[in-house]
């Protein structure tokens, strides 16, 4: 991940037929004024503003048809560039959007919350939700550029950082329970070390990069995601805090199934449930199973779990 | 491309989760009782049809959706696989489909018309068309696999058969130029011969194989379709005899700019409007100049055209 200043740089010598800024009402309130204050080309070229209404209700066909539709009035060509500047639902949008239109202009994202910054902007997955379903529709995109800035945390509401501490505590768990120990021990989450973000995003980015098309090892960052994702559909929660509830479950299975180290989902388990409201899902387990059936990792009619190593 | 008895082996061994077969209504008449025929394994599996009404104005991302919500309702996973039956808009259509439901699923073409077989099913690009512009939604699909019989072609009017000629005569005026005279001295185009079909088709998998995103020498095969595509909005014409007559002005442009050889040109141009309807398009130039605005191939505002070289 590189620093916003970079982005300067980069989309002056990629030179673009024209830049487009992708970005939600509120995104465009809080952090267009920083990215406009820190990458002066967006302004010396007049690049185009599109803005669509925040929320996850947004990531639809339709709102990448009205951006599509933008494009062509703007008569956007195959070497237009759009900076996706937001959280998760801009990045997938922006990078579906951009990976469609006339086969594939260029995107680069500038996450804003922490949850993109270590997760959605990150490693090439691209979608909009369907059906009910959650990303039933996208690309893997590996050309976006992902650019950086801490500043963009400030604006974040708490429950948008813990969507973020949610995302990075799954990582930690599958990769580097160091770095799970040293987030649970953080006590005030909006003074989040951005050295542990950035090692975050890294884990990430390794992964995606070992496997792109989520054959193997990147299959791991899907942990809690199974039960999350239906968790998400069924009470309406935000993503991250329905991975957290996801991986409270995910925890059990793994103590069951793999031998996972009781201690530490105990642990992990007692720090999910401190942080965020955990709904009786168990007793809704009837209905969170057809929901569970579209998951994309389903193959055979099988649903699956992915599950933290015994260790 | 392989022979469609090779599909029965394909779909065996690669053991999918469940098999669907797109096609038109059209298609589905006169050309899936020969596919069930001979790839046995479709009925055996249980193959799912998933139909559309036949046309042109039917590529569009609301039928992609139609379809996309089939395959949800039938639970199709990642390891599925689509058969394409049909001609460019079932091939376009289905690879597109295949490459955003959940991120990509596989997708096979059995292209039933002579310009699908020579052109639309090969070399990866997916599409649909969107805001009265061609193919301005699409991916770049290069896992779809191809499968030829030549047995369809007897269920292709004589219109059809043109559509294709048009195509094959652009890649032979640009590559192979033997092959555009042998194509000229047919006098019954419904006798055309499969070895020249397969050599047309070969020579375009040549083509995307050595340049797939269409940067150097596969933007040659766009030789007529600049014009050509502005014609089929503005006219209505089907997509061969359009780039036929995209061709017929490319020709002039040809010999104007690069010198390519006037007594060549006049020929083809001779064949073209001996067998194609050619409208007045120089008179509608204006009208016609918007259209090829929007067309992919430009950039920085001017209009591109692919012209054949000098010789």
């Amino acid at each position: 991940m590189k620093n916003i200043e970079q982005l300067q740089t980069y989309l002056t010598e990629k030179d673009f037929s024209q830049l487009f800024i992708l970005t939600d009402d509120n995104t465009s309130k809080f952090c267009l004024p920083v990215l406009l204050e820190k990458v002066d080309i967006l302004t010396d070229r007049q690049a185009v503003l599109l803005e669509i209404p925040a929320g996850e209700e947004n990531k639809t066909l339709n709102t990448a048809e009205n951006i599509i539709d933008s494009l062509t009035e703007s008569e956007a060509d195959r070497n237009s560039c759009i900076v996706s500047l937001g959280g998760g639902v801009i990045c997938d949008l922006g990078g579906f959007v951009a990976s469609v239109y006339k086969r594939g202009i260029q995107n680069v994202n500038v996450p804003t919350t922490l949850l993109a910054m270590v997760d959605a902007a990150i490693g090439g997955k691209t979608a909009v939700n369907h059906s009910g379903i959650k990303n039933l529709i996208g690309t893997f995109n590996f050309t976006s550029q992902v650019f950086f800035d801490a500043e963009f945390l400030s604006t974040l509401s708490s429950s948008q950082i813990m969507d973020g501490i949610a995302e990075m505590l799954k990582t930690f768990v599958m990769f580097d329970y160091s770095g799970a120990e040293e987030l649970m021990q953080i006590t005030d989450f909006t003074e989040i070390k951005r050295d542990l973000i950035l090692h975050c995003a890294e884990i990430k980015e390794k992964i995606t990069l070992e496997d792109p098309y989520d054959r193997g090892i990147r299959k791991k960052l899907n942990f809690g995601h199974t039960l999350g994702h239906a968790v998400e559909m069924f009470y309406g929660l935000s993503h991250g805090h329905s991975v957290a509830v996801g991986m409270h479950y995910a925890l059990d299975l793994s103590v069951e199934h793999t031998g996972y180290d009781k201690q530490k989902a105990d642990k992990i388990k007692g720090f999910i449930e401190n942080n965020y409201e955990i709904p009786d899902y168990r007793s809704d387990m009837q209905q969170l199973i057809p929901l569970m059936r579209q998951d994309k990792k389903n193959t055979d009619g099988e649903i699956k779990f992915i599950l933290a190593d015994g260790q």
